[in-house]
């Protein structure tokens, strides 16, 4: 999009639920909808600017941006539900759930051990519901 | 008060109750309630301290110090209990469910997205109690 | 602005510099101009985002902002910069030095005494500049 | 341990595992346990890293490591799983009751109520489990 | 104190500075001080509530508190002149160089190495500062 | 390593400080000088476990642990010395200058503006002391 490009602010809407759709599938969208009746602007920032104007840039893959987001959610702590998404998306776009807990593991050197294990309890979760468990180093 | 009015530990402490009581109505109560077979002292110190010598202070009215609660309490995360708490005080003391929302909303600015999110599952919680959802925006 | 009005990227950094130079002056401009070179997009959210989409709904006010944003940056920790600049839009958008300094004892309440100093030590720096020391708390 | 000493791996992890049984006893061992199938080497790293090359020095001794643990904890916040270990691990290594209550409240200073109220539950919760409840301060 | 002893607010801050010189010495002072133009009562707190209120109370010596305390600075982050006081502090109270340092060391484990490292570099500016380096670790 | 190769401390500090040469050159080095006098062990830990045993293990590339490292210390905030050492380290295995300030960028949606700006911030001093400023994005 060049600076000059016209849209309204339900085409950008649009276009971020496209991006969402294809990196978070169901899980984003729920909680989406689960805003809707106490902050509908919230959910449409979710969608619109994260999703619609960062997550779609082209300057970093979608698979560097869930190794990026790993990162910050494991750090932060207590963004169970956050996480949840954001490993389902991290499958999605191609990380194998090896380097997804390579990547909570290796967070622990700069944020601690008890953040390293509860972002590892959520993906032990998702792996569970996907059928990937045990996981494989191969 | 004066630095020079006499005041016992047991008055400090109703100073504190009656105003807790204004502010945060029975949801303040059991958590001071829940503390006191395990630190009776920090009970004590959430009422006489917190609500006593801070809250009743008049450099900043209630609705205010509201705000600043709601923004610190959702960039510290994983303070979903003081959040129910501070969610029902923000409308007991006089802002709105859209002024709420508004609060968290903003708040994504300085803290992201989850944090945000998190505060407002909260806020849809308390404002679902109170039969107060959809919220409106007039 | 309805979900319907169109706009280029430009329009909106364009109406968020006019909400950005209103509210937080000339400090918020230098911290755009400094990320120029570096990441012109994170200039470019900081601008039609933060300030273009954000700041300027109506469903709170520029001084309810402020103290939600005091609120936020206290907690965060680490914020010095940011804290310059949001005392000093504090402070143009009519709360008074007594009100800010008690926002900031006010958190520590809910992120501790450290935070709560490290605030203050800011807005000391500010009122200093704009020759507002002592504070007054009349 | 000398700098020249030769070690396994294996020998590491042993080695750790006698220490964490002793500190942390059963539940410990559960949250290595639940690392198994998802992350086995953050499991290896809390037992050989953790407790065997960093529990195991002389230069602090067991009660005065739980001291800091709880401080730190306390302030990270959302270590919930975390902490209760270590409370049991604080009342293993000889800490009573009413130090471990009054380590958080003194927490509460330097965080803020919220961190030192959630980590009291926690405590709370154990406590009830050892029957140690209503804490006697003598 | 027993919950019927009358006191003034004066009587309350100056207990607390006998404490709070005898634990922090000068530093503490100085940024109570500080504070003196900007938020008055902000420094009349650290004075008659954390150290009058708080660090006086018998349930936990003074150097527990500072074991306690070095955790939840070094865990916060972003608290360099609150450390400098309490590295001050804790060797104030009998805590050698070594233990401090290995309860920052300590810290790791549970907050990440970089948290780690931040306030070691503080404890080593104040160690030089009292010609205590190299520390041993006889 | 098998889990029954034999090591000394020796080898595996060895082991370490040649992969950090390798990821973090000359900035990594000074950081464990720095920690000599005040606590060897943690510069030991820095270079055996965190460089030795965590970032030498081959399920994620290096490339791929700069990107968790960026997430991870943005989210914390006030790293700035670790950031420096880390946005060296990043662009040395390979990223680009566009692609650590995206990462950067990326990370303003998790944990907010501020934190964005202030590893930004740290960015732009590494590319200017590296002669990359301003970046270009192809």
């Amino acid at each position: 999009m060049t600076t000059n490009t016209t849209t309204t602010k339900q085409d950008r809407y649009e276009h971020g639920m496209s991006v969402l759709d294809r990196v978070d599938g169901e899980a984003g969208r729920r909680i989406v909808d689960a805003l809707s009746d106490t902050s509908p602007e919230l959910g449409h920032q979710v969608v619109a600017w994260a999703f619609g104007d960062m997550y779609s840039r082209p300057e970093l893959s979608p698979r560097d941006r869930q190794l990026v987001t790993l990162g910050v959610l494991t750090a932060l702590g207590g963004c169970e539900i956050e996480l949840d998404v954001h490993v389902n998306a991290a499958l999605n776009v191609g990380l194998t759930p090896s380097e997804v807990s390579e990547a909570l593991l290796h967070s622990a050197v700069y944020c601690g051990i008890p953040r390293a294990i509860n972002a590892t309890l959520v993906a032990k979760k998702v792996f569970g519901e996907r059928e990937l468990l045990p996981i494989s180093n191969v």
